[in-house]
């Protein structure tokens, strides 16, 4: 990496957006959140992600909380806001915000209202992108989500737009869930920073060259997840009981609809009712399903709060 | 229908939208184009839709186009803006400033990110959105479009929505190209104005209770669609000749991808090559692709221009 890149590397988070029972975003409870995420030993933020509900916020909206972020004191160059949009001028216009807040890296979606669309008109939304914003400081990762966004980033396109823009197509967030995908675009390119969506793959991609996750969970077992980088980074013999135990916890989140539930711990983890709000097309979980959900973690013995503890714990009974 | 709501039938034309070489919007190109298809007989223009591209183009952009085309003399009566985006405030907003400028009809998509969404989430989106707006004038056409958008919406959930607002949702465009899904919704929603978004289900939805068509098609052949809207009007017999002949010529449009399509057959029409230009992710017809296409249509005695004489004379052939 150049002077101009820092290192983007380990668990970044897509920190959860919490709104006022009126729906309007809660600027508070979100610096509140962020800081506590960064303090757990989060490397980033990558804000305005699918988990953040990005794209029930208005573009307005996005460029207002990312500064109030700023200004309570979250660092620009530890957050990777999310700019892709339907529309390319909200993407350029996203990213020429988060430029002058001054995060370099961010988070781009590809255009999503139209399907089947080809890498050719994939290849022309994002070099008109970069062209128009126009800047060596722009740090772009792509954002493969196609179970959500339902338009892939295929390998083919990552070489044509590498092949063109190789200061700016820097890294990919890939939350496909095809550990085959993974493998074959770190495979195929090396250099690039590799993000998998899930700590699930956060061993297995550590080995083949990834760059850490990006990972919803992360709200709410953030240094229980990075408790694996660092051992991998210090090449500790339990990382692998380490990786089961966050892996463990990731089934249990996943048995419930993942963005309601993670509000629902964050309710429960910040005393705050008003957390389990979700814009709609989302609803929050039914309560007898955040009963569920919070009392088997009861009985895991996993608690937001304690969120590494339970993973030190759990991990040393598989050794 | 009530004295509030003016009687929206027949054919209307989800207008084209024009851009410049740069990709920025030609304000008057759009407004030349929607003045054609209102002198070749289109009732009203559901301006914004899948076709126009709508969600290629930021907020701003759809009220300042909107604004011009009303400047330039076009009766807001006649206009259906698209207002559907992800974002609800977003759709408040364009919901708001269509009626301002005295369009009563909108176009409604559901937030079109998240798939999977419940019938719930779907419906809070919806009715918060009507409650918000809080007009009795707001008449809305919700927007099946599941090919494209991803996220239906089902007759159970119109049942909901009619149930607590029968003064605002007064309408569905439906582009889901299921027969068997129009047809249920216009059994059980009699007094519902449903649009099939294709002229392929014209007729059979005229014949079951249908207003009429929305279709993308209409930009190249509005005279000649709606040839058969009038001669069911009219009882006269040779309607299904019509019918069959406006099928055979979706046949071939629908050969190629229909938006560069169209707008291929524009620049032709209005000698005007920049019309070709579509916004990223969707890419321009090949070369090739133009030419075939437009070749056949030669063959077939079709012009944008002539397109009603066309109709009637191939429908003559089938007797």
């Amino acid at each position: 990496m150049t002077d101009q890149q820092p290192n983007i590397a380990g668990v970044w988070v897509p920190a959860l957006t919490p709104f006022n029972p009126d729906l309007a975003v809660n600027r508070q409870a979100f610096s509140t959140h962020c800081r506590w995420l960064l303090d757990q030993g989060a490397d980033g933020l990558a804000v305005f992600g699918t988990t953040s509900e990005a794209n029930s916020l208005t573009v307005p909206e996005r460029e207002e909380l990312l500064e109030a972020l700023i200004e309570a004191g979250v660092p620009p160059g530890r957050l990777m806001p999310g700019v892709g949009c339907c529309a390319l001028w909200d993407t350029v216009r996203l990213c020429r915000h988060a430029l002058r807040q001054g995060c370099s890296a961010v988070l781009m979606l590809p255009p999503f209202y139209y399907k089947g669309v080809s890498d050719d008109g994939l290849f022309t939304y994002f070099s008109t992108v970069i062209e128009e914003v126009a800047s060596d400081a722009l740090q772009v990762f792509l954002y493969h989500i196609p179970p959500v966004s339902q338009v892939p980033v295929s390998p083919a396109l990552i070489a044509r737009l590498r092949d063109v823009y190789p200061r700016q197509i820097v890294g990919l967030k890939d939350s496909g869930g095809d550990w085959g995908y993974t493998r074959d675009v770190l495979t195929r390119f090396p250099d690039m920073v590799v993000f998998p969506g899930s700590e699930r793959f956060l061993l297995d991609g550590l080995r083949h060259g990834g760059a850490g996750c990006i990972t919803a969970s992360g709200n709410v077992n953030p240094a229980g997840i990075r408790l694996v980088y660092e051992h991998w980074r210090r090449g500790l013999d339990d990382v692998d009981a380490v990786q089961t135990s966050i892996t463990s916890l990731r089934d249990v989140l996943e048995r419930v609809t993942m963005i309601p539930g993670l509000k629902s711990l964050c309710a429960r983890h910040y005393g705050d009712e008003s957390w389990v709000a979700v814009r709609p097309p989302l609803a929050p979980l039914p309560r007898a399903q955040q009963a569920a959900l919070h009392e088997k973690l009861d009985a895991m013995g996993f608690s937001v709060a304690d969120n590494e503890r339970f993973v030190i714990e759990l991990s040393r009974t598989m050794r």
